[in-house]
C-alpha cells in the first residue's frame, strides 16, 4: 500500500473547476429565474449541478433510476472518476446486465448541493464577489439537495422516476424524495439508512468537523483564496468516518493486531499495525478528492436530518397517501445505521399503508457492505426492479 | 454548562510538578540502583511513582487492594482531584462501608507509568538532559506499568495483594499482574476489559494520536519546552474517544437530537446539538488535566497489549498454574470492549483451572458503566470481595 501522494491526481477544486468549465461536461446551469429556495431561508441563485447518466431513456420517459450518492460519493457512479481515475463507486451494481441495468433502465447520478464535484459548494465560485464561497454559502439541508435533484430531473424532461435508490446519505434522500414528491417516484430503494441522524452520528461529525476548523490551514473556511488547504484536519476527520463505516469484525478479519512489515513492535509512533497504516492511507487519499467546507456542509445537513419532524413528528404522516413501491434494506453488522432505523421506516410505510417489503441483509462488512461485493443485495435489487418494471409496463429485460 | 476555560485550574504539567516537590506528596522515588527495565529494551531510572492510599494497612498487611486506573485515570480515586478539584473518580466505589470498605482495606492507587500526575512520563524531566522528555521517553507497555506498581508495592512492604481490581486499561494491568506476579494477587476483579486490544480500538487510537501529531502547536513532541500546547489536537483525540465510552442509547437519552439553548437550528456551524456541546466540553475540559504526550504514549501502551502473545498464542497458558480467584465483568452495552473479550478472558481461565466468576450486566450506558452508579456492578465487587477476605482470614466487616 503506496503511502506517498505525489502519485495522486490534483486536488478536486481544480478538477471541478474544470469540469465546470468543460462545454460537453455534464453541467446543468440554473440562471438567475430560477433560484433554489433553502431552508436555510434564503435563495440560491445562480447554480449548477454536476451529473452523469448511463443508458438511454426511453420515449415516455418511464425507466429512469435516480441514484443518490452518499456523503463523500458524487455523480461518477458506474464510470471512472476524473479526479481518482479510479473505476465508479457502484460499477458493481450499476450497467449493463447488472442489478440496475443500464440496457433497461436510464441512469441518472447528480453531486450534491453543497459538493465539490461540479455541483455549486462552498468550493465554488460566488458570482457576487469572484471569491469562493466558503463558509459565506448558506448552510444545506437533504431536503435542498433533494430540491435540486428535482430541478435537474425536471430540466432532463422526467416527470416520474421509476426508482430513486441510495446508500447511507444517499438513501435519506430517496426518503426525501418518496416523502416530498410523492407522485414522481415510483419505486424507492433506500439502503442503510435512516429517517434522522442519531446522536452518536451528529457526535461522530462534530469530531471531523472540529478536526477540519482545529487546522490551522483551515483560515476560517477561506483556505482556498489564501492557497492553504487544512489537510491534516480533513485527513483525521476522514479517518474517524471511515472507522465508523467498518465493522469490528470487518477490522478484525482485514487487519487483526498484524504488524506492518514486521513480525515485532517498533515501539515508535510510526504505524506499526497494519490497521494504522490503512487508515493513515484513507486519510491521505482522501484529502486529494475532497474539499474540506464541502466536507463540513454536507456532514451538517445529515446532522439536521430529521423527515418526521417536518412533520409534526409523525414519520408515517411523512408518507401518508404515498404509492410508491418501496424496498428497505440494511445490514446486520451496519452499527452506523443500524437495523432499527429501517425498522422505524419500515413501521411508518406500514402505518401508512405503503406497500414496502425489508430485508436485512446478513453481512459482516459494517455500513460499507451497500457497496462491496453482497450477492444477496444484488439479487433483492434485481427482483425488486423487476417486478417494479412489471408493475410500470418497461419491456422486460433479458435473462440472467 | 460552561464552556469557558478560565475557571479551569493551571495545567496538568505545571500540577504534576508541584506535587513532586512537595515533601508530603505521595510520591515514591526508584533511584539509580533501582532501574526499571522496559519491554522496549532499556532501563528507565531514575523514575518517580506518584500515589495515593486510603485506610489502613493491616498488621500483617494482607488487606491492601490496588486499584488501577484507566487511560486518562489517575491516582486520586477516592479524593478530591488536586488539579481538576473534582471528586475522586471512584468514590462511588471505594470509601467507608462502599463496595472496596477502606474500613477493612488498604487501597492503593498509582499513576501509570507514561502518565503525567506524579509518575514518570514524558512530560517529566529527563535528568540526563534538564528537560522535558518528550518523545525520548522509551515508549510503555502495560507490563512496564505493572513492574513499576510491583515495585511500588514491595516497597510498601506488601507481598501479597488482597485484591487487584480496574476497569478498561486498569482491567489490563489486572490481567498483566495475576499473569506476571501469580502468588502476589490474592484475587482479581478485572472490569470492561479484554486480554488484548482490538483492531478498532487501535484504529480509535491511532485517530486521537494523528489529531495530535497533527496540530503544530505539537512541535514534533517539544512543545513544553518551546512553551505551546496542541490543545486543539488534543481536545479533537478526546471527543473521539469520549464517542466511544458510551452507548448510541446513553447519547440518545442524554441528548437525542434536541438543540441547544433554542428549538431549531442555526443553520450554522456553532454548536447547534446539545451532544455537540458536550462533546466540545468534554475535549476542553480534557486539555486542562491531560498531557498529550501521556496520552500518546498511554494509549500506545493499550495498543501493543497482547497477554496471549507472550505465551506463544495461548491465553490458558498466561495464567497456568494461578490460585488467583478471579471475577469477571462485563456491560452488555460496551462496544469499546464487549462482552466477547470478558468471555475469552473466563474459557482461558476455565482451561487453566482458575477459581473464576462471570458476570455479564445489563446495562445502556457503554463502557463508561463501570465508573457509573451500577447497583449490580457494587454487589458484585461487595459479594466478591467479602467472600475473598473469608478466605484470606479477614476480619468481617460491619453489616451494610
Amino acid at each position: 500500500m503506496s503511502m506517498t501522494r505525489a502519485d495522486l491526481s490534483t486536488n478536486v477544486q481544480d478538477a471541478a473547476r474544470r469540469q465546470a468549465d468543460e462545454p460537453d461536461g455534464l453541467i446543468a446551469r440554473f440562471g438567475a429565474d430560477e433560484p433554489l429556495m433553502l431552508d436555510a431561508g434564503v435563495a440560491l441563485s445562480p447554480f449548477q449541478i454536476g451529473y452523469q447518466t448511463y443508458g438511454t431513456l426511453n420515449a415516455d420517459k418511464s425507466n429512469a433510476v435516480l441514484v443518490c450518492h452518499a456523503l463523500t460519493g458524487d455523480q461518477h457512479v458506474a464510470s471512472a472518476n476524473p479526479v481518482t481515475g479510479k473505476p465508479g463507486w457502484w460499477e458493481i451494481m450499476i450497467g449493463p446486465g447488472r442489478p440496475i441495468d443500464t440496457d433497461r433502465y436510464f441512469v441518472i447520478c447528480s453531486n450534491v448541493l453543497g459538493g465539490c464535484m461540479g455541483t455549486t459548494g462552498p468550493a465554488s465560485i460566488d458570482p457576487a464577489t469572484g471569491e469562493p464561497f466558503g463558509l459565506t454559502l448558506p448552510l444545506i439541508t437533504i431536503p435542498d439537495m433533494v430540491r435540486a435533484q428535482w430541478m435537474l430531473v425536471r430540466r432532463l424532461g422526467i416527470e416520474s422516476l421509476f426508482c430513486a435508490i441510495g446508500g447511507s446519505m444517499g438513501g435519506m434522500q430517496v426518503l426525501q424524495w418518496a416523502s416530498e414528491y410523492k407522485d414522481m417516484v415510483f419505486s424507492a430503494l433506500p439502503i442503510a439508512t435512516a429517517a434522522r441522524h442519531s446522536a452518536q452520528n451528529i457526535a461522530f461529525h462534530e469530531v471531523g468537523r472540529q478536526a477540519i476548523m482545529a487546522d490551522p490551514q483551515w483560515r476560517g473556511g477561506r483556505y482556498l483564496g489564501e492557497n492553504t488547504r487544512p489537510s491534516a484536519g480533513l485527513a483525521v476527520a476522514r479517518m474517524a468516518a471511515h472507522i465508523t463505516y467498518l465493522s469490528d469484525m470487518a477490522l478484525h478479519r482485514k487487519f487483526g493486531r498484524r504488524f506492518q512489515d514486521r513480525d515485532a513492535p517498533t515501539f515508535s509512533f510510526d504505524a506499526d499495525f497494519q490497521v494504522e497504516s490503512y487508515l493513515r492511507y484513507q486519510g491521505e487519499a482522501f484529502v486529494e478528492r475532497f474539499d474540506a467546507n464541502s466536507y463540513l456542509y454536507v456532514t451538517r445537513a445529515m446532522d439536521y436530518f430529521d423527515i418526521a419532524e417536518e412533520h409534526g413528528g409523525s414519520l408515517a404522516k411523512a408518507f401518508s397517501g404515498t404509492k410508491t413501491r418501496f424496498c428497505v434494506v440494511s445490514f446486520t453488522s451496519d452499527w452506523l445505521f443500524p437495523t432499527a432505523g429501517s425498522r422505524q421506516v419500515v413501521h411508518a410505510l406500514n402505518a401508512s399503508g405503503a406497500s414496502v417489503s425489508f430485508a436485512e441483509i446478513t453481512s459482516d462488512k459494517g455500513h460499507d457492505a451497500f457497496l462491496l461485493d453482497e450477492p444477496e443485495l444484488f439479487a433483492i435489487c434485481r427482483g425488486f426492479l423487476d417486478a417494479a418494471a412489471r408493475a410500470r409496463g418497461l419491456p422486460a429485460g433479458a435473462q440472467p
